[in-house]
């Protein structure tokens, strides 16, 4: 038996005493050390539901994870007791077609810890010890902490999405939201080549944070009405247009859609040089009124990501290099025991919150 | 002086004698033969405009051209007099970036043959004589017809959205939008190693067509409700599913959206396996309200193609060889003296027209 | 207790009883009905040991294969008793970053059946009932026999080769070496849209075996000298020059290296266009003197192929279609019981000869 | 007229008055400011010839340049009488096939400046006024110097060849040579997204030169054996496996060759990972020995690279932005009229230079 930090519905927390599961040979135990809280964890907490996925079994959150190893199963080879470790949190079945050609992230059969969408959930990492897949585990330098490992998973996403743009040196980007996932897309984005890097946001606090972190070149804060409807396409390339003459920058050769939002993506097609890409990470409505009609006579490709795949490995080099400071984007920190207070700060939106992380000695 | 189809406006065609232009170092001398009619062509004809694009000066028809060269300028090495050849009608200006990374599609400057997007327009071939450049034109092998020749164009528009979806062999595709792009797709999908094809469209005899030409595996008859509005996205995914039931076929490893629809493209990204690619080829609305949260968490491409490049000398060797059969596809023959009955036939959308192509000698 | 054909070193084949093992949850029972011999077959019948790798321990031959499922392990849901299937032999990890990364067929723990590159060896399918990892096990329609499901795994090498080209309808092949592989590779080229096939072989019949069954468009025999060194790149520069002349062809866009011979991979960079792909898809002597300033003039790139990833459903599509015709490259069958006498033949290398298949009931 | 440096043959070089051209409409008249030698350069003034190209006509060097645009032709619109400009060195057709795809880099009718490979040789830089195609001048901004404006050419080369080996964020990258091509390709892959960069060479002046300014991460000085033949391929793997194990780091994604040596480029393929690619970068020997049976198991991709294409924008970014710091490269600098001084020097080959750049006002 040992602690978890378990939801059983809207804002219905319980830390309470839940079974330690028998270690399979392939798996190890993990004491988790520090977990990142993410949008999908505050829709779980604040609603019971996640877009389309609804608590019906307890679930124990926690994907953003970085933990100790503190047994190892009988057939484990990779990783030893004591181990530093990030922990990849998408277990696939590793034998489809999907899961064969390396595009896992795509697998039917899917169990993504801290989330309702299998049943029963694979439960995640906010919780005293916690068995997982040994090969889903990746040690983690001495000079990355805890907390520094917790964001390897966020930045996956971001590797993953610019992998995704085929961006080269000397390209220019436009990313659109400016939250943590944009922000290291813009950080992936840097270091994979761009030189120019211009982001948008609604909230001039994250655009100050992204150019005081050298994150951004140049930053627009986007007026509101296009997030209330109203104009919709003309809206947004309106915006796109004063974009590029506010900021005297030309269109861009790679785009990426961090918010969700409909008149977001519009933007980005606005934003986007003929023959470009636009990379959409942000999950919002799913039906969305696109000008199809730009992106076609501009032969823009709209190209969808869905978490990543093969990416916790060279996550790790970034950090440890120093290629990518992860450290700058944790504003926030709290006891594990704390959790509730977490979520509670997270869901008040403060201006000054990135990213929140949740340690456990 | 030489005769040539002149549109003034809508239905507003006159036959009439224009001035034969001096022939640059560059350019060659061409008396059509053959010059097919598509969509674009009757936009202008009944309405005096095509999309964004309206007549304002006089403008001669005709991009789908294949003729005799009967003069060469001072220049000009591929060609010599005599030469069969088919006709790339972009002119791009060779110098800028886009044209120098090889998308010359994409030139701000570009010149396309019988349309109003340049101002004065570059005329097309439905005259006696027409000037073009050297470079753009492609002799014809002696097994291929003028007429065969003229299918070049909208057979590379078919060429360049298959090289966009990058298909290997035993994949498998569904097309929706059975109209001569929509076949030229399928054969050009098939012969690249398409294993399964499935065509959907509105119209039993263009799916009839399919079938019958081998072009289609299998044919699906779509409901009309999705054209006119009502449930869309709900109607588009319910509709993939009967269309996987009926069929009794997986979801497809690329899809090619031929129609310029809302709801086909909605039902090609429910028809659309995980990890595939959309090209969307046709164009209808520029706003279009997408499934994008579907594309999401398939993680699917929608790719947009505009015109094509560097597909003239492939495709006429696929005529030549026989891979592509475009012969069938040319249902109607007219004398290009009698345009104005090709055209307005053609408008009258009889069931058997896939391809229209008006003949000069 | 099964019979199994057992090789203990050159030419020392035994058919002998061995024990049958114990099926493990995820493993099917198989009889194999139809098991293709190939080349490194043979070099372990006659010299004990393929390339780098030698026979220490009993070695049951058999990596191209198809059988009838005669039981199941408790945990196999995608294949039943019964099933008629193809079996593909590369088992590897599934957890490393190769695997991961869907390039298996890099996977250092690699487990090739057949083959003494692992100890204990991975054994084959010569054998009257072969337990294998269900996953790898690949139904075949009715309408695909067991000899032609035996071709899946040739014909996989063929496929990885083509998807490594990006050939695109229209572009034209040459193709040295007119084996079972060399000659699956035209038709996969072909299919994937090839419209101009060269091949060159020094044996005439089997380039008339290539023009007879529609595989190459136009051939050459190639002159013996450069497989004996000699002037060497010289001559393979000189022999590219005849092939164009004396066929009237140009370079061409993409080449398939099917032999293994110093001098034919220098044919093909003398065959190659500029900016061409030249696919090595032959194994022979590791160290090859090679024409590499003519490939940098050219900007050459020389893409190595190892065995095939994600081929075996594709694979069986395109036979099951009737896209690839296997048969006709099935000119020997003998039953399993003789396949001492199938060795001897093979060895032999008959004219006619391009694929020998053993059969059993 | 006006003064140029003008080669006759080996060691002839005079200082005289040539006729300056009529502009073309085109054209642009460029009074070159900086012009950076390179290995070619020296190759033509020592030996009168480079590779296959003997000098048959007087021919002025340079192709590395930068200058200051004096005259415009009457149909230039992209550059204006003043402009400081970087000048890309090819002018090709620009309508053939290889220019239409944007592979203008193998154009066939390609005039490279300050080359012999053209007849008459397209003329280079070493002269106080040079006309030249206005669509290859590049605008420098003002915060890039002339010095630095020359350095646009030998980046393009490295930028290019990072763009062909696909790199993205955290992987390895290996690179053998360490001259300016070599430095450059390590900045390059640096700012591409490579999280380790070991550099090999025979030279511990270059490799301190590297280290000293963060250009890589390990470096490893070369026995010198494998230069002179020797042990060969045996040579090379036993090279690279010291190398892994005195730096202690695994073989790399990604591998430059930057020296065109037999035994540097198997070095490449003893350290490149399996299904790496290797990126030929040095132009040596014609002929080189290659370990391709160890290419082929671990199914590397030998990419060749033929100079650049689309490179000269994107580089100016990289400098202008600080990204690619090519001031510190630039070792030596001489007064255009001191240009034999600075080729003996070079021919020198001192210790401390990497690139020399001739300056004029």
């Amino acid at each position: 038996m040992h602690t978890a930090a378990v939801l059983y519905g809207a804002k219905d927390l319980r830390l309470e005493e839940v079974e330690t599961p028998d270690l399979q040979p392939h798996e190890v135990l993990i004491a988790p050390r520090a977990t990142g809280i993410c949008g999908t964890d505050l829709h779980y907490y604040q609603n019971g539901k996640n877009g389309v996925f609804t608590i019906h079994e307890p679930l124990i959150l926690g994907h953003e994870a970085a933990g100790e190893v503190v047994k190892i199963g009988s057939a484990v080879t990779n990783i030893k007791t004591g181990d530093r470790i990030a922990v990849e949190p998408q277990l696939s079945c590793s034998s489809c077609a999907h899961c064969r050609r390396g595009k896992y992230n795509l697998c039917a059969k899917m169990r993504f810890n801290g989330s309702a969408s299998a049943s029963p959930p694979a439960q995640g990492s906010l919780q005293k010890l916690w068995a997982h897949a040994a090969h889903l585990c990746y040690p983690l330098p001495d000079n990355v902490t805890f907390a520094e490992g917790s964001m390897v998973e966020p930045l996956s996403v971001a590797l993953h999405s610019v992998r995704k743009a085929n961006l080269t040196a000397g390209q220019s980007v436009f990313i659109i939201g400016a939250g943590a996932i944009g922000l290291l897309c813009a950080r992936v984005a840097r270091i994979s080549g761009a030189s120019s890097i211009v982001m948008a946001d609604i909230d001039d606090a994250r655009l100050n944070f992204a150019k005081q972190h050298g994150l951004a070149d140049k930053t627009y804060r986007l007026p509101l009405g296009g997030q209330e409807g109203g104009a919709r396409a003309e809206f947004a390339t309106r915006v796109s247009s004063e974009i590029q003459s506010a900021l005297s920058v030309n269109r861009a050769d790679v785009a990426f859609e961090c918010t969700g939002v409909e008149s977001c993506l519009n933007t980005c097609i606005g934003m986007a040089n003929h023959g470009s890409k636009i990379v959409v990470v942000g999950m919002g409505q799913p039906l969305q009124e696109i000008n199809l009609g730009l992106a076609l006579v501009r032969e823009i490709e709209i190209v969808a990501v869905w978490r990543y795949t093969n990416t916790f490995q060279a996550a790790i080099e970034l950090i440890s290099t120093g290629m990518v400071d992860v450290r700058s984007l944790i504003t926030h920190k709290f006891d594990m025991e704390n959790i509730r207070d977490a979520l509670e700060m997270a869901l008040s939106r403060p201006a000054d919150l990135v990213k929140c992380v949740l340690l456990s000695e």
